[in-house]
C-alpha cells in the first residue's frame, strides 16, 4: 500500500531525509516537503563567507536546488508554510487553510536567532543571521554603507560576521556579555581571540550586556545601549545564538527539551508519538560525554540525523529492520578568525563540573610543526580530564595554520571513551612538516596525565 | 643500595630513557649512556630537510646536546662503542677492552640502512641516510656538484631526498622495484605520487630492481645497473628502508623478530632476560590491528617506548608498580612531496588479506574544505574495512593542503577498534574553511559502509 511521508522544512536536515527516502522507497510512496521559503539544502554556515565576499552568491551555498529535488521525484512545495499538525488525525494544516494527510511526519523546522525582548529590538537594521534571506538582508544593509556596525555577541557566527565587516572596511564593534569572546572556549583561549580581534581593528567590548536599542524617528536603530554606555550603531547584527523553531511541535504537544529542542530517540523518532520523526536544528541530541540532552544546531549533525531518519522511516515503510542510529555528539566545533584557528570538543571546565566530574584542566603551547622547520606557528592546546576516571573530557585549540583540525583526534577519543593515558599512546602522524615528534594532542595529554598524577 | 643503569645508544630512544630515569632516580643511582658517535637526541626525520636547505645545520636537529645531558646528571660517554654484553655476568664490553658492570641494561642501538649485497655496493658515493653523519656525507657529496643523482627506492626517505635534490637543481632519478612509488600506500595513490614526482622533473623508473653499481677506476660509482639498463650516477642514495641494528643483542642470545628487531613485552622488557630493556628502532613492536610484531622505526614510537621503559625501570629500581605500557602501533605515517600531502594508517589491502581479513577497499575524492570556498584543493581518501566485522582496518590520504593530518582520526579509531559505522557517526569538526559538512574521513567511511552493505 502506498504511503505518504510529509517533511516540514526543506533545508539540510529535511531534504536529507526526503532524498534518502526517495532512494529507498518505491515511486508509489509519496515524499512531500513543505518549505515556507524559496531555498532548499543550503549551507547556513557559509553565510558569513558570503557576507565577506569569499562566496559570490547565495546560489553557491545551495547544495541542491529545488529543481534538482523535484527532478529526483520529491514533491517539494516551496512557499508553503505548515501552520500546525494533528498527531492523532495525522494531518498537517497549511497556511492556505488546506490540510494534508500523512502516514509519517518529519519535523525539520530548523532554528531561529535569539532576539531578546529588549527595548527597540524590533527596530529597523537589526538582523539575526540564520537563513539565506537573513544573509541577503545583511548584505543589502552593508551596501547602504552603514557608519557603525555593532555585532551583539561573539560566538562563532558573531566572530565570523565581525571579521567580514571589518575586512570590508566597516567600523565594527562587538559587544560581549562574558569576560572573553567565544565563551564556548575557556577564558585563557578567549583572551587570545580577543587580542586577535583587536589586532584586526575590531572594537571589542566585554563584560557588557546589551540593555536595549535606541531608534531614530524613522524607527531605525541609532545606538546599542548597555548598562554603562551607548554605542553608536546604524546596523546591528545579533550573534546571540539560536533556539529551536519548534512552535508547531509545541502546539501539537510534542516533548521539548532545552532551547525548545524536540526530544527524539536515537532513531530520531519523537518519543511517545507514533509516526513522527524530527531532525536537525529543531531537536535536542545526546551529549556522548555526559548523556545529557543538549541543543547543538550544526549542519553536520543535521545531515547525519537526516540520514538516520531516512533509514528508519524507510525501514518502517518497508517492514524491514532499521540499521542506523544517531549516537549523539561531543560538541565539536571549529572556526577561523583571520589566520587564527579555533576549535573545541567535549566539555569545558564549568561544563565538566556541572556534569558532576572533577575536572583537571591543563594547557600547553607548542609549535604546529617541528620547531627546526622554517617559520613554525604556535598553538595552545587545552585539555580537560576527569580526576577519578582519568577519562578525557574535552580539548580546545587556538593557534596558527594546521592547528584546529587536530581537535578531531580528541573528538574521536571522546567517542571511544578514552582516558588521557590512552590518548598519550595514540599512534598519530609524525613528520617534521606536520608536527613535533610528540604531536600537540599528545603533548597536552601528557600534561593532563602529569596533572592527574599529582 | 645504589644501582647502575647502562644505556647503549644515545639517540632519541636511549636518551629518553636516560633523561626519564635521571628525573625519577636518586643521585646515588648511576645512569650511564654509551654512544659510539658524537651526537645525541637528534631528529633523523629532519635529515632530508637539512639536505634540502630548509634546516640550516645539524645542530638544529638536535633536541638536546651532550652538554645538556651531562648537566642533567647523565653519565654520557661519547665516542664509546659497546662491543658486546653478557646478560649473566651483567657486563658490557667496550671497544677499548674494558668492561662495565650494570644492574639494568637498555639497548637503544637504533637501525641501519639496508645495503643489499649487490656488486659495487661498497663503492664510493653510495650513501644510506640514517644518522647525522650520513646526512653530512650526502651534503658534502652534493657540494661536489654531482651530475646525476640516483635514489634507489621510493619510500618516504627516498621521496624526501629526491625532492631535496631536484629542488636544489640536481638531475635526479628514482628507481623503484614496485609498480608505483611509496609502496606503503595503495597503487591508486602511488600513481598520484608518481605524477607529482614527474611533474617536479624527477626521472622515475618503476618496476625495476637494481642489480648492481658500476664503479670507475677510482672505485667511485659511475652508474646504477638494472636488469634492463644502466643509469648514469655519480651520487647514489639508498632509500631501501632500514633494519634493526641488533648484532650485539643477537650475539648475546636475545630474541629477535622481523628485520632483526629485538622482541620486547609491553613494558619494553626483553622477554626471558632479567634486567634488560630495549627501545626504539632496534625493537619489534605490536601492530594493534593484527597483533603481529612488526619493525616500524619512527621517532614518535622511540620516544613513547623510551618513556615507558624509563617508567618501568624506575619502578623496578624503586620497588614500585610500573604505570606505563606501550600498546603498540597502527602504522601511521605521513610525509609531504612538494605541495602533495601523503599519509596512511592501519593496513593496506594486501596487509589486510595477509592478516586473515576479508578487506573491502574504497576510495573517494573530495575537496579539502567546503566546495564553495575560494580555491578548494582536493584529496583522495582510501579506506580499508573488514567484511565480516565491519571494522575499520586502514586509511590512506593523498591530497592538497590540510589533507594528510586527517589520517589521525582513522589512527585513533583503529586504536579504539571502531567499525566504519562508528566512524560515520563521529562528531568531527566542520566549518566551511576546514571541510564540507561531511568531512573527508566521514565521506570515505560512508563509502566503505555502502560497499559492505553490498
Amino acid at each position: 500500500m502506498a504511503s505518504r511521508v510529509v517533511v516540514i522544512g526543506g533545508d539540510a536536515a529535511g531534504m536529507t531525509v526526503a532524498a534518502g527516502l526517495r532512494r529507498r522507497l518505491s515511486t508509489h510512496d509519496e515524499v512531500v516537503v513543505l518549505e515556507r521559503g524559496t531555498w532548499t539544502s543550503y549551507s547556513a554556515c557559509g553565510i558569513p563567507y558570503w557576507i565577506a565576499g569569499d562566496v559570490g552568491s547565495p546560489e553557491d551555498l545551495v547544495a541542491r536546488t529545488p529543481a534538482e529535488h523535484l527532478a529526483n521525484g520529491i514533491d517539494l512545495r516551496l512557499g508553503t508554510e505548515a501552520t500546525g499538525f494533528d498527531p492523532i488525525a495525522r494531518t498537517v494544516s497549511i497556511q492556505d487553510g488546506k490540510t494534508l494527510t500523512y502516514d509519517r511526519l518529519v519535523i525539520a523546522t530548523g532554528a531561529e536567532p535569539v532576539r531578546p525582548d529588549l527595548p527597540g529590538i524590533h527596530g529597523d537594521n537589526i538582523y539575526g543571521v540564520q537563513s539565506l534571506d537573513d544573509g541577503q538582508a545583511v548584505i543589502d544593509a552593508l551596501a547602504r554603507k552603514p557608519k557603525h556596525v555593532v555585532v551583539v555577541g561573539s560566538g562563532y557566527v558573531g566572530l565570523e560576521i565581525a571579521e567580514a565587516c571589518v575586512a570590508r572596511g566597516f567600523d565594527t564593534t562587538v559587544i560581549e556579555q562574558a569576560p572573553t569572546p567565544v565563551s564556548i572556549v575557556e577564558p585563557v583561549l578567549g583572551e587570545m581571540i580577543a587580542e586577535a580581534m583587536r589586532g584586526q581593528g575590531i572594537k571589542l567590548i566585554v563584560n557588557t550586556g546589551v540593555t536595549g536599542f535606541a531608534l531614530d524617528a524613522d524607527g531605525r536603530v541609532s545606538a546599542v545601549t548597555t548598562a554603562m554606555d551607548e554605542v553608536a550603531a546604524d546596523l546591528v547584527i545579533l550573534g546571540l545564538g539560536v533556539t529551536a523553531r519548534s512552535a508547531l511541535a509545541e502546539a501539537a504537544g510534542l516533548p521539548l527539551g532545552v532551547k525548545g529542542g524536540i526530544v527524539v530517540d536515537e532513531h530520531q523518532r519523537v518519543e511517545g508519538f507514533d509516526g513522527i520523526w524530527a531532525v536537525g536544528d529543531c531537536v535536542v541530541t545526546k551529549d556522548r560525554v555526559t548523556g545529557d540532552l543538549i541543543h547543538l544546531p550544526l549542519g553536520t549533525h543535521a545531515n547525519k540525523q537526516g540520514m538516520v531518519a531516512a533509514d528508519n522511516i524507510a525501514a518502517d515503510v518497508l517492514g524491514e529492520a532499521a540499521t542506523l542510529a544517531f549516537p549523539g555528539v561531543v560538541q565539536t566545533s571549529i572556526t577561523k578568525f583571520c589566520s587564527l584557528e579555533i576549535s573545541r570538543t567535549g566539555l569545558g571546565e564549568k561544563q565538566a563540573r556541572d556534569a558532576g566530574f572533577d575536572p583537571v584542566v591543563v594547557s600547553i603551547e607548542t609549535t604546529n610543526f617541528a620547531g627546526y622547520m622554517p617559520d613554525p606557528g604556535t598553538m595552545t592546546v587545552l585539555m580537560v580530564a576527569d580526576r577519578a576516571s582519568r577519562r578525557l573530557l574535552g580539548a580546545q585549540i587556538v593557534g596558527a595554520e594546521d592547528a584546529a583540525l587536530r581537535v578531531d583526534v580528541a573528538a574521536t577519543a571522546l567517542a571511544a571513551g578514552m582516558t588521557v593515558d590512552d590518548v598519550v599512546m595514540l599512534d598519530l602522524a609524525y613528520a617534521p612538516p606536520f608536527s613535533s615528534v610528540w604531536s600537540p594532542i599528545l603533548v597536552a595529554a601528557r600534561a593532563a596525565r602529569k596533572a592527574l598524577d599529582g
